[in-house]
């Protein structure tokens, strides 16, 4: 395995997870700024060319994990790899955030979901999508049906 | 921090890096499975009702990382935030797949491309996608472009 290490983090308008929009039609257009540790700056070379990017961080202010629970969308539990709960065997989260500019080291984007100050430890360019009408989306299209 | 542990291992058609099609018009197609450990089968409950899943894995056999380097479709080097290069500061990978089946702690999936025994990290569902309208794809678009 390997040491996971901070390669930057993240400035978001979240102080506490209970300001975090939730729930079914979530809106996540949330501006932030990703902010890396000036001896990774060189690898941003030439990320402005993408206006997506996954970026991988780590949900430092949760601690164990839950094999199955009940997401705030819904009232019926699901296994942890069937949702986005914090509480992972390995907590480490993931987001698509779009990229508006880069400024050196520090990249402002929209679409943040995570508590500010969150440790970055990875991002990578998003370079394709699954069109819509080919996705499922199991329990999370049976709660929005529900609850039209 | 957080120490990563294996939930599962990978089983793919790939037992060397130069075996797993790299490039422009690369497919990756090839059908593979997901085995969880059986102290973590429970999380995979309703997981079923998502067609695609993201793979969280590490890239076990990758030492050291660069900041910038030429992927293998281009021969212009690009940091390595705006790749997906296996020489990362932290060595995770990310993968789409569509899931195929379940048979209790196994999850038949296409789309792998990562080396056989490869240590899995996470599973989370695949929710929703940028629509392609709205992707730019930077470098990457470029180098498709010259090779047309």
């Amino acid at each position: 395995m390997f040491t996971p290490q901070a390669i930057g983090f993240i400035r978001t308008p979240y102080k506490e997870t209970s300001a975090i929009p939730k729930g079914l039609g979530a809106k996540h257009d949330a501006e932030g700024v990703l902010e890396l540790l000036p001896e990774f700056e060189a690898g941003l070379k030439d990320v402005e060319g993408f206006s997506h990017l996954f970026v991988l961080w780590v949900f430092d202010r949760s601690e164990g994990f839950d094999l199955v629970g009940a997401p705030p969308v819904d009232d019926q539990p699901h296994g942890v790899f069937a949702t986005r709960s914090p509480r992972r065997p390995n907590p480490i989260g993931l987001t698509v955030v779009e990229l508006l500019r880069r400024e050196r080291g520090s990249l402002f984007v929209r679409g943040v979901d995570m508590l500010e100050g969150t440790p970055i430890l990875d991002i990578k360019p998003y370079m394709s999508s699954i069109p819509a009408e080919k996705l499922r989306r199991g329990w999370l299209a049976e709660a929005e049906a529900l609850r039209r």
